[in-house]
């Protein structure tokens, strides 16, 4: 019999073969295998329903009731899973785009082609929805992908696996280009992060957890989607309308969310007329508010509740209906507080001052710096990617959402007639 | 007494500190410095020597010759090193460049702007010219750098490093941007590699041993530069000139680079012509041919000595005046052949055809394909970066060639007039 590792290698290695295939097949190609598969999730409604079913009903009085909900499938979802897909289809490939071209005085022509990065592994928990959902942003960028979902979807992923496979066959594609981890074996797991040499990148899709379990346990590139913890800087010049509405939607508007605020941070100035103000909105939608020293006297002295803030409240992302606010003295103290602080995620500046609000998108070190725009933009669909596979935390290689273009990487083609460097042969 | 450890972590701490306010000194101030630099290693000449004659005295008998030669500096190596680095001052700014821009149908403004890494770590090996080389880009691309030469060069190294701290400080930025390991102890290396909340990203300069030992000791994504086995493929359209002065180039112009060939491959149509006349061309300089079974036999018929290649040899970087020849049946086998042997670096199709090279460089999964061009040109210089750090053999962030662009990361600003993701708070 196969030992897991041997299965979890003989995965790895086909995904290799397959990806560099996948890397040259034309867009209309992959398109088709698109296609395919959003008809045959469409087709194959009563078998996924069927084995969603069995996953439910095993994890009933094991998950929570969130949980549960995430898991679960119903016609409403599935029809959103595939028009994911056929909205993937009709994007732009993100293969073979020239990014930029040169000729050099030799005469030679150089020109950057965007390429696939190649084999990318996906661990993720519950939701099967990502199964879809990666196989397809895989698939249009020509990456293979082997998938590790979470053990509570093991029927549902099966049944999408069949789906894939024959949705790649149909269109001419080596089905090793999707594969799922046949198991819900944890060794299965840990024997991916191994396989440096034949898996270019790994994606967690999860908890602070996994993410840190991944980044500790392999030497294989991570883009990492880490904590978001976002701060609203209401500046010394700031309007008090514009002020209320984007803490309110940086906050209240889905507050599990990473691109949710976690801080709010005010100009000594703004303090006693906008503090109070904006903390009785947040207050009236259900907003617990921890308060630093400073913050803590204004909202008292104005009869606003909040509870203090300990050491740890500012740095931290509660993903729930809290916020952690202080005063500060200066907009280099405001700068100053969410580099130290925040997580480099998603920061905002409310101020009307444009000098003010360049000095700090400048100087704030984070993926996204917002003058005047809620933090919870920062999201693939809402910055015209069209697809998002994540919030990337990393530095390198892609920082914010990544999109098509951000699971790509790239190649140089030059062209010439003969250039050589030195002049060793005369003829 | 600090610790070693305590030593090395407050060094990383400094350098964080330092690349925040780094990020955002304007081009001008960074030019300054990099001015002073240069200025201060004509000025500084006789210290520099004295101290670098220290390091030769106490390498003589433990190091080649080579080596020797490498760790030795004079007038000339100075005057080059200092001239380095008033070209790279007088490159463009790499921070703060708009990579791309939109609007989005809610009136927000998206803009993708250039930033630093943040602190770059570069562990290298026996060249004090590495030291002033890598100090002037990181202080060109905004980056603090923290250094770490070979035990060799450790008074070249300190002499340096004052220049490089009073440049600095001259221009107002400061000293702990650039920092150099103050000890030649091995532990001091070990603790850097663990600093993954400070450093951002590790570049290795040196030999595979270096590589190796840094990708397995640190979770810090780090930026290789690992070997080149390239491949020269003579295609069956191809002129029997350019051939010989492809290969010769290709192979011969400096054998011990990592963009130098180490394969030749010949189409069966064209072997009985050209592989003979290409071998001898290389023979007559010296090369000694790796033969595999179908490019023995013509070989051997045509009187070109060659000696048997093993399973090895078409995986090897020799470095040396050695090459490995085969004949393949078709183009796809020759696609095949350097996919399977090369390392994805630099890859050569001497061709005609239009068509066979276009599909050659689409196929051949390499950082660099050329056409009809030799592939010594793979070289940040070369491909008209202004400078080079390495030449990445990574997918993901930077692949080829390194300069300035390549040790940025990037973030997005984003402006508005209050947009929000929700419609909560109606004012």
């Amino acid at each position: 019999m196969e030992s897991m590792s041997d299965m979890v290698e003989n995965m790895a290695r086909r995904a290799r073969k397959a990806a560099a295939r996948l890397a040259y097949v034309p867009g209309d190609t992959k398109n088709a295998a698109l296609e395919n598969l959003a008809r045959s999730i469409g087709t194959g409604r009563e078998k996924i329903l069927a084995a969603n079913a069995l996953d439910v009903e095993a994890a009933r009085g094991k998950l929570s009731t969130a949980m549960l909900e995430r898991l679960a499938l119903d016609d409403k979802k599935l029809a959103d899973i595939a028009r994911g897909v056929e909205e993937i289809a009709k994007l732009e490939d993100p293969v073979g785009k020239v990014l930029c071209a040169t000729r050099r005085p030799n005469g030679m022509s150089i020109e950057k082609v965007s390429t696939p990065i190649g084999v990318i592994g996906i661990i993720y928990e519950s939701r099967p929805n990502v199964t879809i959902d990666c196989a397809a942003l895989c698939i249009k960028s020509g990456n293979a992908a082997i998938l590790r979902g979470g053990s509570e979807a093991f029927n549902t992923n099966a049944a999408f696996a069949s789906l894939i496979a024959s949705s790649l066959d149909s269109a001419g594609i080596s089905a090793d280009s999707v594969q799922i981890v046949p198991t819900s074996d944890r060794a299965a797991f840990a024997e991916l992060l191994k396989l440096d040499q034949y898996i270019d990148c790994i994606i967690p899709r999860g908890g602070a957890g996994l993410i840190s379990f991944i980044s500790q346990n392999t030497r294989i590139p991570v883009i990492k989607h880490d904590k978001g913890v976002c701060n609203v800087y209401i500046d010394k010049f700031a309007d008090a309308e514009l002020s209320k509405k984007l803490a309110v939607d940086a906050k209240c508007q889905r507050p599990s969310v990473c691109n949710a605020a976690e801080n709010l941070i005010v100009h000594k100035d703004s303090a006693e007329n906008l503090l109070p103000a904006v903390c009785a909105e947040l207050v009236s939608r259900g907003v617990e508010i921890r308060a630093g020293a400073g913050a803590k006297g204004v909202l008292s002295r104005n009869g606003i509740p909040c509870v203090d803030a300990s050491d740890g409240d500012f740095s931290t992302e509660y993903d729930d209906l809290i916020i952690s606010a202080e005063i500060v003295d200066s907009l280099d103290s405001a700068i100053d507080f969410v580099n130290t602080y925040g997580s480099s995620h998603s920061d905002l500046i409310v101020t009307s001052d444009a000098g003010r609000a360049e000095k700090f998108m400048a100087r704030v070190d984070s993926a996204c710096v917002y003058w005047n725009v809620s933090t919870r933009f920062t999201d693939g669909f809402e910055f015209g990617f069209g697809a998002e596979i994540g919030i990337s935390t990393n530095r390198l290689h892609a920082r914010g959402p990544v999109g098509l273009a951000e699971l790509c990487s790239y190649k140089y083609k030059i062209r010439g007639c003969g250039q050589t460097k030195g002049n060793l042969y005369q003829g």
